[in-house]
């Protein structure tokens, strides 16, 4: 199978968005390191049915997503599972980064690369209405949680070359972007390698 | 203003829904102790603008919410302050209990009574359509986070009598819940007691 994934590099603060089928892979490779990204994915069948956080953390009883992890849906319905994951540090707390979060905790004045304005041009493409995008899987985002509660965004973990795999629980259309968040990417912005196969 | 608090008893298992004008307070009372529900609140000129926990905990930098924390909306508006909190600790990782819920993580094979369609009907008297309700914020509802992420839902700390107070900051439709949970409410289902003034 390995043998015709098909690969598309993100550039920076960009996204694309794929249909994956009930069985496809998904790869996610931080091409350079120290780059993280959004995931969005929502069922094929019912646009309403997207990816939760809250479901995902009750399903799973945990915050931390890694390897045999599942995200599910709002309905509780497999969306993807980590098939593997070299990096083991990711985020789902956080919303996409976006204009309105540029503008109020930046200062930007004018209009900025964001990852929800990216996963949701990505996926109108496949007829999923920028509503349907509440949250994200924020892969490779290093986010220390204090012991009040206290959230700190650090340097991803994730070195040139490192990967994650997803495969599809269902038929999904799914967004992949790489962040336009400086401060979550140590300073910078780099491009992160998605490749589908099966 | 406190001459004209309107108080509703929201039934175990059930809920109730509100418009608030900005400047209204809504005031949650735990009436019997150990008793935890959900919100949800939307901005009244635009459905699409919900709660968001991502959102909240980016602006706010924090997980856990309390006296002079911001619930803000999808697009980083404020929706509700928490004004004051006798209780202090609440929940904003887990989604509503749900029909899906019941069946797959309890065993239920009849309808059940959940917050997340109790939500949706609260709100569905306003207009909101069940597809806005993406999370909530859960009162009372008492989640320890383990050093490996883990989960952890234990008896609410709320004791009878024990309130906290939201501010409007914009035009919201609101719906409170009386959590269905066993797990989450010390093992039984109480009524908590909802006011509203301004």
């Amino acid at each position: 199978m390995t043998s015709d994934w098909r690969a598309t590099l993100i550039p920076p603060r960009s996204g694309r968005g794929w249909r994956l089928r009930a069985g496809q892979l998904l790869r996610i490779t931080d091409v350079e390191g120290s780059q993280s990204g959004d995931l969005f994915a929502v069922a094929a069948d019912d646009l309403d049915d997207g990816q939760s956080s809250g479901r995902t953390f009750d399903m799973g009883g945990t915050i931390r997503l890694t390897t045999g992890s599942v995200l599910y849906s709002r309905r509780s319905r497999p969306l993807l599972r980590i098939l593997d994951d070299q990096v083991g540090v990711h985020d789902m707390l956080y919303a996409p980064c976006s204009q309105e979060m540029f503008e109020l905790q930046y200062g930007v004045t004018g209009p900025h690369p964001n990852c929800f304005d990216n996963l949701a041009a990505a996926l109108a493409a496949f007829g999923v209405p920028p509503s349907a995008v509440t949250i994200a899987f924020n892969f490779f985002m290093h986010v220390v949680i204090g012991p009040d509660g206290r959230l700190k965004i650090e340097a991803p973990v994730s070195a040139a070359g490192q990967h994650m795999t997803f495969a599809a629980e269902r038929d999904v259309f799914i967004a992949v972007t790489s962040c336009a968040t400086l401060s979550a990417n140590a300073g910078g912005a780099r491009p992160v390698r998605v490749e589908v196969a099966g």
